[in-house]
Parts: C-alpha cells; sequence; structure tokens
C-alpha cells in the first residue's frame, strides 16, 4: 500500500496540481484501520515508497522514521467521519484555491463538472478563531464535516470541498480515485472562472434533470460510460 | 482507417485538447457507410489502433470488442445529418467550453476566426428536459442540427458548435482536419475571452468583408494560402 | 541567409507564439535590396532552411520553389517604408491578439515594456473595406506604416504594431531581434491585461522619465546594460 | 559559493520565472562582507559557474570578467539595510508584475499566502523623478526599505516587495530561499487575482489569527511543518 500511496502522490506533479510541497495524498485499510500518508514537507523528486508513514484512526505514528503531513488530523478527521471513502487528497491547485479564497462553492455549471460531482462543491464555513488556534488540522476536518452535514450531502457524491481561505480536499474509494477528483476539481475550476466573468448576470447553473443524466452516465448501477469494469 | 482515427484521437493530447479521456474522434467511409470511433473511457496511452470500433450509420458496432465512445450517437447523428462532412471531434477543452457554460456563441473577433470558421460558432440551445432523458446522446446531435438549420449555416463554412453546458464538437473533411478545428476554436475562444474583458462595451465583430477576406484566402476556388495542395 | 531567417522562423514554437503555421519571419540583405522569407502553409516541423523563399523589394520570388508566406507583401511594404529595419515577424501570438481585437494600444505600464519598446504600442486604425478587398496583404503594411507616419512613431523605438482585427507584426534590426520584440510584446500583452483587470479606472500610464530612464539604459550610446557587445 | 549562485540563478528558468535574461540572484558572505551576483544580460544557457561577479558592499566588482547585473546596486542596498537577509532575487515574473504595475499590495488572502509571507506583500512607492534620473537602481533599493520601514515590517518576516511600474524583489535567508519565495510570490499572485475578479466587493483579507497559525507553524521555534530540519 505504501507504493500505491507513493504512487498517488507522485501524481500530484504529473497532473499539475503541486508547487514545491504543497500537496498530500493518503489511503486507508478500512480492515485494519490504518491510513498510509506522505510525510511533511519533503520534495517530490526526493520522495520514496518507503518514506510513507503509517498512521491509525486516533492520529498515532504505527510505522515510518519521518513525521507524517501537518494535515494528517484532517485526513484522519475524514476516515472517521465519512466511513464510504478510501483516500483523501489536500493540494493548493491555483484555480481551487482561487474559489476558496474568494468564499464562493465551486458551481454546477456543465457536464464535465457534472461527471464527477453531484452538485455544487460547497465552500465550507471559516474556522472561527478558537478552531484555528487549537488543534486546527483537526478542527479542519471538522468544520468539512458539518458542511456536508448541514447540507445533507452524501460525501461520495460530492467527493470534494473548498476549505475557506485555504484550498481543496478531495476524497475518493482509494488514493488514485481522490487525486482524479483533485484533477477535476481544478479543471472544473477554471472553466467556471471563465464562463461567470464571461456571463456574470445569467444564471448559469444546470438543471438537476442534466445533472442526474451525467452523473448517473458515470456512477451507479446503471452507469454506462467507459468499459464497464 | 483505424490508424487513421487512431492518430487524430491521438492529437487530442498532444494540442492540449484534452484531460483523462474526455475527447473522441471518428471518421466516415462514405461509400461503406461506416465510420470508426473512439472506445468509451479508454486512457490515451493505453490507447492502441486495433482498439477502434467500427459503427454502422444506424449506430449498430459492427466491429470491436471494446464499447464505443459513449457519444457514437451524437457523431452518428451527425454523419446523417450533415452529409459533406467526413470527421467529428468531441473534447471538452477549458476555454470552448467557457463559452458553451456562459452560453455564448464564439464570436468572430479577428482573423484567426475568420481563417477557418465564416462566421460565429454558434452556442446550440440547451437541450429540453425530455430531450436529456431519453436518447440524450442522439438528441445532442438534434439540437446541433436543428440549431445549423435555424440559422441557415453550412456546416463546412462553420465546422463547429458549443453545445450549451457541455462543450464543443467541431467536424471536417476527415478526422484530422476535425482536429484541426477543434484546436482553432479553442485557441480563438481564449482570444476573444480576452478581447471581451479588455472592452466589454465595443462592437468588435468582424466586418462582412475581412471575414469573407480571410475565409476565401484559405477556401474555395480562389484560395491563395498554403502550397495549393 | 536562408539558414538565419529558418532558424529565426523556428524561435517562434520555441517561444510559443504559434500554433499550426500561423507566423512568419522574414530578414532583408540590404545591399542586395532581396529579402528571405517562410513560405506559406509549411508545418514547423517539416520546414527546412532550402525552403525558404527569396523576394525582391517589388514583391518577385527571385529564388525558391515554393510559394512564399501569404504576408509576402506586408513585409515587402514594410522594408520598403521603414528603412532601417532588417527583420519582420507577423505572428498570432493570443495575448497580442486580444489587443488587436480589442482594438487597444498595448499600453506603456511598466518597465519591462519600456526596455523595448519606446512608447505605447500601436493598434493600427481598421483597413477600410476597399483596403481589404484589393491588395489586401500590401495594404496591410500601408496601413502600419501610416499609423507610425500619424503618430510620428519611430519604427525603431517602437518595433511593433497590433493590427486592427489580425494581430502583430513586430521588427528589428534583424530577423532574430524581431523575434525577440514578438516575444516582448506577448508578455507584455499578459501582464498589462492583468493589470488594466486589476485596476480599470487608476491611470496605470509610466511616466516619460521612467520610460527614458529604461528605454535608454539598453539601447542608444548610453546603454548600460549587458556586457557591451 | 559561485556554484551555489549559479545554481540558485539557473532555478528562475527551471520555475518558469524569466523571459530571456530578465531575472537575477545574489547571495552574500556576510563575513567576508562580499556577495556573488549574475552578469548583466547573459542567455540562462550560455551562463557558468565562473561567470558570477563578486561585489563589495559599496558596489566594487572585486572579482569576474564580465559587467554585473544591472541591478547590482540594488542588492547592495538591501544587504546594508536588511542585515538578516543572505540573498536577493529580482525577475519579472508576470503575475507578480501586474500586480506591481497596477499599483496594488499583493493581499493576504490565504493559507498560501501565510505559510511564507507574513502579511501583505507591499507595493512600494513610486520612485520620484530624481529618482529615477540618477542613481535610479541604487534609488530602487531606497524606496523598498523606505516602505518596510515606514509600514514597521520586518523583511524576514515579509521577505518581498513589488517595485512600482517594475516588479518583484524577493530575499532570504540564503539565495535559494530567496528563489523559493519568488515562486511562492508568483504562485499567489495568480491566485489572489483569480479571488479578487470572482469576488471583488467582499473582503478576502486573511484574519490575523489564521494569519499567525500558518506563518508560525512553518516558522520560528514553535514550527512543527516539515521534518525539522
Amino acid at each position: 500500500m505504501k507504493q500505491r500511496v507513493y504512487d498517488a502522490n507522485m501524481l500530484l506533479p504529473k497532473y499539475d496540481l503541486v508547487t514545491f510541497t504543497w500537496g498530500n495524498v493518503s489511503e486507508i485499510d478500512r480492515e485494519k484501520g490504518l491510513f498510509v500518508i506522505k510525510p511533511s514537507g519533503v520534495d517530490y523528486d526526493q520522495l520514496r515508497p518507503e518514506d510513507m508513514v503509517v498512521v491509525d484512526l486516533k492520529g498515532n505514528v504505527v510505522e515510518g522514521d519521518l513525521n507524517p503531513s501537518s494535515d494528517t488530523p484532517t485526513h484522519m478527521y475524514l476516515y472517521n467521519a465519512f466511513p464510504a471513502i478510501g483516500g483523501v487528497v489536500h493540494t493548493h491547485s491555483p484555480w481551487a484555491v482561487s474559489f476558496a479564497q474568494a468564499g464562493l462553492d465551486l458551481p454546477a455549471f456543465g457536464t464535465t463538472h457534472a461527471d464527477t460531482f453531484y452538485g455544487n462543491v460547497p465552500a465550507a464555513s471559516a474556522l472561527t478563531e478558537k478552531e484555528v488556534t487549537s488543534a486546527y488540522e483537526l478542527n479542519t476536518g471538522v468544520v468539512i464535516a458539518r458542511e456536508f452535514a448541514k447540507r445533507g450531502l452524501d460525501p461520495m457524491a460530492v467527493p470534494a470541498v473548498l476549505v475557506r481561505q485555504h484550498g481543496p480536499f478531495t476524497w475518493g474509494k482509494d488514493a488514485h480515485d481522490a487525486v482524479h477528483n483533485a484533477k477535476v476539481l481544478e479543471v472544473v475550476a477554471e472553466m467556471d472562472y471563465h464562463s461567470l466573468q464571461l456571463n456574470p448576470h445569467a444564471n448559469l447553473q444546470l438543471p438537476q434533470y442534466l445533472l442526474d443524466k451525467h452523473y448517473y452516465r458515470k456512477h451507479g448501477a446503471n452507469a454506462y460510460y467507459g468499459q464497464g469494469n
């Protein structure tokens, strides 16, 4: 699994989603209750599979010589709060960060969005001062889960969030899927930004039936996109 | 022809027109009434010429072990509706999608546009709920052909459309030509976006005589651009 | 000289200034009264030094098996109108085209601009219908020279123009220098676009003394930038 | 140290921070009171470690056959004014230049910013005509130091400035660190530009407690990001 998580981490620079060390990917083994995550602040071109750190669901390092990502408590909280997810990604990809800094949901404007995200990707409420000053990284997970609960969102149907003033977290059935969703998020953010600038006063929101059509064309029992594997 | 269609598909990542598997190219043999299209959801770096799928003009798979692109009914409809075209391309290239999501025609602002597109590239009307919920991909072709009929456009003079809330389809005399047009569309969309932001209140539309000059410099009996072959 | 012009042409794709074949570079031998230019519509990866075409100052092809660039009459007119220039470049580089399509001068906002262009790069007046319908490419040169005369500009101090609804032409002491100026123009257009969007109501124009300082730091008898060669 | 400064200079093209020769990096040996800087106007692909020029803190060339960067007096002034800094970088990176030309501070909108810059990156006041016409490059240093004094900023906490109508200077504990800060500045400028366009009327400024949290997570005695080395 270290190799898998290493490979998923190395997709971040390949997909142009990170500058320097600003990203991390983890994947969980639900049976063992352990997840594997990138170490903190290590350059991608010096990262090795054996550098990956193994952490339990209380945040204790179980295996590894290096410090795990400083965002490890966020990953841990998400694995506990969202039992269906198998991988988590955090990046500072610039288009998604632009929406996070602007405090705006990433709106569902097109089928590119609907193929992956079943509705707007929420900009979570900002952390309060108290949530920032103590257990900050854990509380980042708290505000994400709270936003999904408040809006009644299924985290597997909308596998991404914009943490206000910070940037995106995405997840998926495993680490590779979570990275895929991080890339889709970035591409859609770029498209939506330009659509908003082109036509700021129109209602560009996708109608529900087109959202349904594209999402369920790729997901669930009646999906018919791809080769069925 | 599988090799030709494979080669044309591989131009999409080369020209930066696709993310993941979000694009497809087909080409038709008009004598046989068959077209060759990319399989659905296969990564470009794993695609092989022999994976291409052969489909007839009713949409039946005639040859090939893989599912054809989920957009195959759109390609089929276009080949039936536009008898002069020989190749069709669909992508989610970001600048063209931005206009499609904004619901705006790609305006003819400059000679870069006029060299390839004889007038605005239309944003088609949105599909109705009924058109989305049944035979969606076929109806995508229907709305394209309806838009061209309504506007009285010659599909060979304006070989592109923006499907509302979705993205571009382009076509041409063969698959390679259709890919060329997909790239021109993307480049022009980028230019037009910035011109619109720079000067939103001016009329930037190209005068008819300059549209004529550039289009007919490259197309038709009196063309004098290139080496005449 | 064919080799030199070939090399200068090949810098256009290297500097990301062209899509497909949308660019051309020429250089003149003033003693012989002949210039060498790229052939029309040939892909950059198939271009060879021996394909370059030799043309005299009346526009007659003197040597070469291929048709010269369709913009040859524009190059010819500029060599006649501006006796000090030694090379000419035309591209459809997207940022410069955006200003040309918007019909706006590229303003002198910063030292990046002033290091190369001594003042705004003019957007020339549009060609009239008559100028478009006959001798179009020659008239493109006419409107450029007319704009410089009207504004009293020295073409060696402002070695670039934006042809309305079309794109940039640049020039310089030789072909390589003209390509350099084409790249600077594109970079400055990108910067200026963003500055204009950030602060649309302020006067961002560079004061004359800073324009003087930077321009003359690099040009003329008192230049002290570089290694003095 | 020439090798170190050469290596740091070569990071500028690697990080997409320079066009042509528009950038320079220096590093100081505080014990010897000498700094090493790139020569003026030499192409990056022809630059060699032995070309680096050694300069003292009065601006005299101590070693080297080439002219030092024309910005050498700015570097010298900064080393004298800010005793804690060990390296200086100047570029014309396009996003940072866009803010400099617009005359706007780069605002602290997100954690990407706060991880490196403890507050807004100031746009310095413009040089006066007198400051431009004599000892221009030295006066560029003067206005930077004056801006930091006026605002009461610690140059090690905010290791960057936008010189009005010009572009960014960054610094750090050594040349490599200064280049790192130049890249962060460029990435943050891109993000902030888009956030401002998305939500121009909201107050997007980071609250002090989040600025504190992220800055001190990476800097100072209680830092816990990375591997502690």
